[in-house]
C-alpha cells in the first residue's frame, strides 16, 4: 500500500470511528435517557464515549447498544453541522452538564459547532461520515471506568469501547488479532507456561521459574556467542556506587529520579541504571594506545530504575533488568565500522527469531549539545552511510539526537504486526570529556575517544516478555525450555523411558519423563498445552524395538523411529536454532 | 604426626615464642632504655611486642635489635619465676606505667609472677623455656602501629613482629610460605594478571575485568554443568524487596545492621543479602505434592552485604557478590540422601580444584532453638550418620548449631596450607514455619518441608580470591583466562599466526597472538608472566610445515608438532580439568 493511499484510510477511519462514537451516545440515550454525556473521540484502534449513568453497563447493555447502533446506520441517517451560538448552545445541553463544561472552555473567539445524526446532536468539531451508513462494519468491545478528564478528584465515568472498520473483513481480522493478542499475552503465558511470577513484594520485578531461566540464560548464552565472534569482552561490574560517580557522570543531575539509593558509612550511594559509568571506569583504569582501540565491554549486569508504578506492564515494563548492553571505545575514524559491525550482528540476531521487517529512525543534532560542528558532521554522516549501505530503510529525525550524540534505534513487527523498539546505538561525546578517557594516538598524542552505547535486545526481561508473544509461547527448539516429553503409555515402559531420558540428556538435551497416571492421550495433550516441541511416545512396540514414536507440537506425527534417529532429529532441530 | 605430638609441639611453641618475646623486650631496653613496654604475647604464628619510643624503628633497628637477642641466646640464660607482693611489684616497674595499669587490673586474689632472663625482668604468667638457648631458630619480621589495649583513644605503641621454631628448617620453612604467600596475594595478582580491580566509588566491590570476569563465568558454567546432573534447578529472583518480606524472614529483626535498603513509592525496600526468602516465595507460588520433592532452586543472584570497612580484604571479604546457593525443601525423611548427595558433589568439585584434605564441622543444637527434640534428634542423626558413611573425620560442636537447625561447614587448606571455609549446608526448620511451607502428603494430608540452605563454593568472588592464591594465578587450562598466545617470531609470521589463531577459536578455546615488536624471547616472558598454560611459536620452519613449537608455562617444550597435534593437546588439557 502507497504512504498516500495508507494515509487517505487512516483519515477514512478516523472519521467513521468518531461518526460511530456518536451513534453509540444516541443509542445510549435512547436506551438510559437519564445519561450524561463525556467526550466520545476516535482512538488508534477504534473509539470510545464516556457516560455517566446510575449503574454500571452490562454485557447485555453493550449488546442492546449495539442493535440499535445497527438499527441507526441501516437508516442512512446523514450527520449535519450547525453553528451555534453560546446562548443556543447553553439552551441545548442545558441537562448535559460535562458538555456545559466543555462548553465554558472554548475561547470566545472560536465557533460552536455540532453535528446531528437523527434526532441526537452532540457538541462536536466533526469531520464525520456523510450518513450513519457509511459505518461499514462496527463492534462494541469492552467497559471500563474513566474518570472526568481524567482527573481521580472528579466522577467515575464509564468508557465504553468500540472499533469500526472499513469493511467486514478489516474488522474480523483486527478482532482476530484482539483475540490472539488476548492469548498470547505473556503474563497469561508466563505463568501457564511455568516461565514467571511476579509478587507485590518485589514490585515490577519478575522472578524467573526454573523454566523462564533457562529461556533467559539461552539468550545471554546466544548473546556470548556472538561477542566472541565479534570481539566483545565481558565485564562483571558494581552495582551500587557512590553518588560521587553518578554526578560525574550526569546521572545524579538528569536521571536521579529514575534511580534508586542507599546509605552506608554516611555516604550517598546509587543503585546502578545503566553500565556507562562503571565501564568508563574500566576504561580509565590503564593507558590505552590506539592500537588497543576499539575497546568493546559488555555487561550482563542487573539494573534498577524506579518505573511509576502506573506504567508497569508485566515484563515489558519492569524494575530490574538485565542488558546486553556494551559500550565501544573507539577513534572518532572507527564509528563507521563499528556501526557497520553492530548492524550487521543486530540483523543476524533480528533475523534469527524471525524479526524480517527492521525500520530504523536516525536521530539527528539536536539545538542543545555538546561537541563541535566538525565532529557532529562526521558522527552523523558516519552513521548515514552505514545505514545507506546496509540497503534498509531509515528515517532521519532532526533534532530528536540527545544532546551527548546522534543515534540510530531499531523497530520490528512481532507475528501480530505490533512494533517494538529493540536495538539502540548511540554515540556519545560527552561521557568520554566528563570520565577525561584519552588513548595514545599513533603520533604519541593524547586524544579523546568517542563512546557507543548499544544493545541489540533492550531489557532481556522484556525482550523475553516480546518473544513470549511473538512466539505464542512456542519457542523454538533451541530455546524451549523442554525440548522432548518422554510419554510412556503403561507403566511397564516407564524403566525404557528412563533410558530414553538418560541418552537425550547425554546429549545436552532438555528432556523430562512424564510418568504420571494420565493416559497417553491426556499426557500428549497437556505436553502440546505446555508447547513442547518434541513429544516420545513410548508403547510396547517402542520398548521392544528400542524406538520411540515421535509427535510434533505442530500436531504432525512423524512416527516410530529407532531412537538415534529421534536424537538425531531433536539434536538437528535444536542445533539449526529456527 | 600424631594429634598428641602436634599439640605437644603446639605448646612448646607457645613457650619458645612467648620467651622470644622477652628476649626482644630486654633487648629493646638495652637499646632504647626510655622505651616503655606493653604485652608480648605468642600468636598462633609467632610472637609480638608492643613498646612506646621516641621513634618509630627502622629496619635498621630491627637488625641491631634482633643481634642483641642472638647474643642473649647465645648465652644460655635461664628463665627464673618470683612471686612478688603487690608493694614489690609496684616498686619494680615504677617506671613502666603499662605495666602499672596491668598490675591494677589483676584481681586481688590471684598471684603477682615476674620472668627474669639476664638483667630483664617482666610481668608474666608464664611458662616460658629453661634458658634462652631453648629458642632455637627465630626471626624478627615487622614493625606496625597498635593502639595500646585496642584503643583509638589510648597512646599508639609500635608493635614489633617476630616469629620462632623449633628447628631452622621450620622457620625456614614459614618463612618461604610466607614469601609465597606475599607473592601469590590475590590483590596483587589480580591487579597484575588483569583479572579484577577495586575502586573507592564502590567501596569492597570488585570490578572483573575481562579475564577475571572468563574466570567467573567459568566457574558458573561448571556449577552449572553439576547442577544438571544432581537435579537443582536455577531461578532468577529479584535483588530487592520491601520490608515486609525481611519481616517474615526474620531478617529484618536479625540481620538489618548487615543490609543496604532504600526507598520507592513511600516503602522500604531491603537489598537481599541472601536468596532464601525469594526462593520461599517461589515454592508457595503453586501447590506442592511429596511427589515433586525435593525441588531444589538455585541462585547466582548478586547479594550485598554490609561489611565495615576495617574487615574488608581484596575479594575474600566484599559487600557484593555471588554464590553458588542454592535451597532444597524436602521432607523430613529426604534429609539424608540429600545431604548425601550434596556432600558427593562438594568432594567431587574439591578435588577437582585440588583441595584434597577436607575437614568438617558438625554443629548441634543450642540451648535456645525452635522445631521439637524429636525433630532435632533425626536431623542430628541424618547428617552424622552421612558423615560417617562418607568416611571424613568430623568435628562435632555441641551447642554451636543456629536456632533454626544444625550444619555441617566444610573447610580445605589450600596450597599454603592456610585453611578457608569453603561449603556449608544448613538445615532449617524456621523458614518453612515462617513462609508457612507445605506439601501434600501421600495420605492427602498438609505437610511441613525442610529447607536445607548449601553452597559449595560459596561466594564466587571470595573462592576467585582463594583459587587466585591457591593456584598462584597459574589457572588450569580449562580455567585460564588465555589458554594459549600464539608468537609470531617476526612480521613475515603474523599471517599464518592468525590462521593458528582462527583454528583454535573454532575449537572454543581462547587464544590470542602476541604480534607486537618485542622479540620472541621476551614475548615467551611475558606469556609466562601472565600464566598463560600454552605458548605457540611460529617461526619459518612452522610456517613452512603448518606446525606449531608448542612451549609450556612449566618451563617444558614438548617442540615443534603439526597444528593439529598442538590443537588435541591444549583440548585435551582443557577437557582434562586438572
Amino acid at each position: 500500500m502507497s504512504d498516500s493511499l495508507s494515509s487517505d484510510l487512516t483519515l477514512l477511519r478516523q472519521r467513521m470511528r468518531h461518526s460511530a462514537s456518536h451513534v453509540m451516545a444516541g443509542a445510549v440515550l435512547e436506551l438510559f435517557p437519564e445519561a450524561k454525556l463525556g467526550i466520545g473521540p476516535p482512538t488508534e484502534d477504534g473509539f470510545y464515549y464516556d457516560f455517566l449513568v446510575s449503574r454500571p453497563f452490562t454485557p447485555e447493555d453493550l449488546q442492546a447498544i449495539e442493535e440499535r447502533m445497527r438499527k441507526a446506520v441501516g437508516l442512512s441517517l446523514p450527520f449535519q453541522r450547525r453553528v451555534l451560538s453560546r446562548g443556543e448552545a447553553g439552551e441545548q445541553f442545558a441537562d448535559q452538564p460535562f458538555k456545559l463544561e466543555i462548553l465554558r472552555d472554548i475561547p470566545p473567539e472560536e465557533p460552536i459547532t455540532t453535528y446531528r445524526h437523527g434526532s441526537f446532536e452532540d457538541l462536536c468539531e466533526g469531520p464525520h461520515v456523510a450518513t450513519t451508513a457509511n459505518i461499514a462494519a462496527f463492534k462494541l468491545l469492552s467497559v471500563a471506568g474513566a474518570y472526568w478528564r481524567g482527573d481521580e478528584r472528579k466522577p467515575m465515568l464509564q468508557r465504553v469501547y468500540g472499533t469500526a472498520f472499513e469493511a467486514q473483513e478489516a474488522l474480523d481480522g483486527y478482532l482476530h488479532k484482539l483475540e490472539e493478542a488476548k492469548r498470547r499475552d505473556h503474563r497469561l503465558l508466563g505463568r501457564e507456561l511455568g516461565l514467571f511470577l511476579m509478587d507485590p513484594v518485589a514490585p515490577a520485578s519478575p522472578f524467573f521459574l526454573p523454566k523462564g531461566a533457562t529461556v533467559y540464560n539461552l539468550l545471554i548464552q546466544y548473546v556470548r556467542e556472538l561477542y566472541t565472534r565479534y570481539g566483545y569482552q565481558e565485564v562483571i561490574t558494581p552495582q551500587v556506587f557512590a553518588s560521587e560517580l553518578w554526578k560525574r557522570s550526569g546521572h545524579y543531575e538528569n536521571y536521579r529520579d529514575l534511580m534508586f539509593f542507599t546509605y552506608a558509612d554516611d555516604r550517598e550511594y546509587g543503585i546502578k541504571p545503566m553500565n556507562c559509568p562503571g565501564h568508563a571506569l574500566l576504561y580509565a583504569s590503564q593507558v590505552r594506545s590506539y592500537r588497543e582501540l576499539p575497546v568493546r565491554f559488555a555487561d550482563f549486569g542487573r539494573l534498577h530504575r524506579f518505573e511509576r508504578s502506573g506504567v508497569l506492564h508485566g515484563l515489558t515494563r519492569v524494575r530490574s533488568f538485565s542488558q546486553d548492553d556494551a559500550h565501544i571505545f573507539c577513534t572518532p575514524a572507527q564509528i563507521h565500522q563499528e556501526t557497520r559491525r553492530f548492524i550487521e550482528m543486530l540483523q543476524e540476531t533480528y533475523k534469527l527469531f524471525g524479526f524480517q521487517q527492521v525500520r530504523m529512525a536516525l536521530s539527528l543534532r539536536p539545538e542543545k549539545r555538546m561537541g563541535s560542528d566538525d565532529v557532529w558532521d562526521r558522527a552523523e554522516a558516519a552513521l548515514r552511510s552505514v545505514l545507506d549501505e546496509a540497503g534498509l530503510p531509515y528515517e532521519p529525525k532532526p533534532g530528536e539526537g540527545a544532546f551527548y550524540g546522534p543515534k540510530v534505534d531499531f523497530f520490528v513487527p512481532d507475528a501480530l504486526d505490533r512494533e517494538w523498539q529493540l536495538g539502540t546505538i548511540q554515540l556519545d561525546f560527552s561521557l568520554p570529556e566528563r570520565f577525561d578517557l584519552e588513548y595514545v594516538a599513533e603520533d604519541g598524542s593524547r586524544q579523546r575517544p568517542v563512546v557507543l552505547h548499544r544493545a541489540m535486545l533492550g531489557s532481556l526481561d522484556r525482550f523475553l516478555g516480546v518473544l513470549i508473544e511473538h512466539y505464542g509461547g512456542a519457542f523454538p527448539a533451541w530455546l524451549a525450555p523442554v525440548q522432548a516429553v518422554i510419554i510412556p503409555i503403561a507403566d511397564r515402559h516407564v524403566t525404557y523411558a528412563r533410558t530414553v531420558e538418560a541418552r537425550l540428556k547425554a546429549e545436552g538435551l532438555r528432556v523430562q519423563v512424564d510418568d504420571g497416571q494420565d493416559r497417553m492421550n491426556a499426557k500428549i495433550r497437556q505436553a502440546q498445552l505446555q508447547k513442547v516441541p518434541f513429544m516420545l511416545v513410548i508403547g510396547d512396540r517402542e520398548a521392544a524395538s528400542q524406538g520411540v514414536a515421535v509427535r510434533l507440537r505442530s500436531g504432525e506425527s512423524p512416527g516410530t523411529m529407532p531412537l538415534a534417529e529421534a536424537t538425531a532429529l531433536v539434536l538437528r532441530a535444536a542445533a539449526s536454532r529456527v
